[in-house]
């Protein structure tokens, strides 16, 4: 006899309001902070107690907008170009036969809510999830257990994953400035470096748009060269 | 909208067939090995596909027979004496809002059953789990994002955790010789010099049982040596 069913212990709260564009692996981007929101009574401050002498966390969480019915054997990774297929169990991809992902990020702070004794959440950078994901479970990272500097990455080994050159102009310069904080732009920067392209795509012409802290980032690519060409409020849903 | 319901995608076969016994966390007692069989539809060759070229694989599981009603808030870690609390998320206790378990552990082999083309389950060591468990998800260890070694282990960097020197009398080597083959008595032995008491026992005439391999391995553990003596076929249930 197993569980079969999860609680719901917090939500995510963070800038990535679509798939697209979020970092493909948890890490990459240590700017972009993100708030796990706990909710009661998992939010009780002795919860968390001893927590806080730990540099980083894994958190389980759901691929909630990566649900589909069926169980299907290989994916596409899009960093393989999107067409080669790999088996799910050797790819971290989200359309797996339980929905659950896996992140280590790096624990910066715990919010406590000073009027009920509660925990509000916990500030982390380098999460890969999308903004309002359930989240499962919080376990402490164990270096001594979990850190295995030495292991081969498999056909993840052999990707070539170039940094792009990102370019704000003097104009987007300043519309930034104006509606995000200097971190907000420095994860912005960040995350783009990635090149939050499909790897099959390159049409040089093309005008992308990423939706980031509630605004939609529209940008080219040419090259190895990223330029955001405005900066607009995300028309009605 | 998240989902409420696992699937059980194979089940754990090892000689860990009750919880006392079982190394803390994942990967320490590399000896031992254990095998995770695969059940349909999840055990198509093609879902596997690529996972040969990683060395390590991450395990979410259930902890079976770790279920219980109610959240409670902090819990006994045993190598803090048993008698300290540390809140449930500072902890990889079994006992947490969700019962999911997550190991690292070194994937070996991949077994392929010839005559219907499936995988019949996949080699691995240094799983701290019981036999018989459920297994949720298979993913690659990706090092580059998974293995943080400057990361910081809280309260878990100052445990001091001496191994205990392990004795078998010829009498016992020659019996575990019978049962057992040269790589189930190395992993014992590793097993057994991580001390499987809890940490607030210190009583040098307890003789302590252990199942291990279908027997009921006896031994006393004096100072920080640890004698086998006994090994028994368990009695019925």
């Amino acid at each position: 006899m197993t569980n079969t069913s999860l609680e719901v212990i917090g939500y995510v709260r963070c800038d990535y309001k679509e798939k697209f564009g979020i970092p493909r692996q948890s890490g990459l981007t240590d700017c972009a902070t993100a708030f796990i929101e706990m909710l009661p009574p998992y939010n009780q401050a002795e919860a968390f107690r001893g927590l806080d002498g730990f540099s980083h966390l894994w958190l389980l969480w759901d691929f909630s907008k990566a649900h589909k019915n069926g169980f299907t054997a290989t994916v596409k990774p899009p960093k393989l170009g999107g067409n080669q297929r790999m088996g799910v169990f050797a790819t971290r991809s989200p359309f797996r036969p339980n929905n659950i992902g896996l992140s280590s990020v790096r624990l910066l702070d715990i919010i406590y809510n000073e009027e009920n004794g509660c925990v509000h959440g916990l500030v982390v950078s380098g999460a890969d999830i999308l903004d309002g994901t359930p989240v499962y479970d919080i376990k402490p990272y164990l270096p001594y257990t979990d850190s295995h500097p030495e292991a081969t990455g498999g056909w993840t080994d052999s990707l070539d994953i170039p940094e792009l050159s990102v370019r704000f102009s003097d104009d987007i310069t300043a519309k930034l400035e104006t509606i995000f904080s200097s971190a907000q732009i420095e994860a912005l920067k960040e995350i783009l470096a990635q090149d939050p392209r499909p790897g099959y795509q390159d049409e040089p012409n093309r005008r992308y748009g990423m939706l980031y802290g509630g605004y939609d980032i529209r940008f080219t690519i040419s090259g190895d060269t990223l330029t955001i060409s405005e900066v607009a409020e995300p028309g009605p849903q």
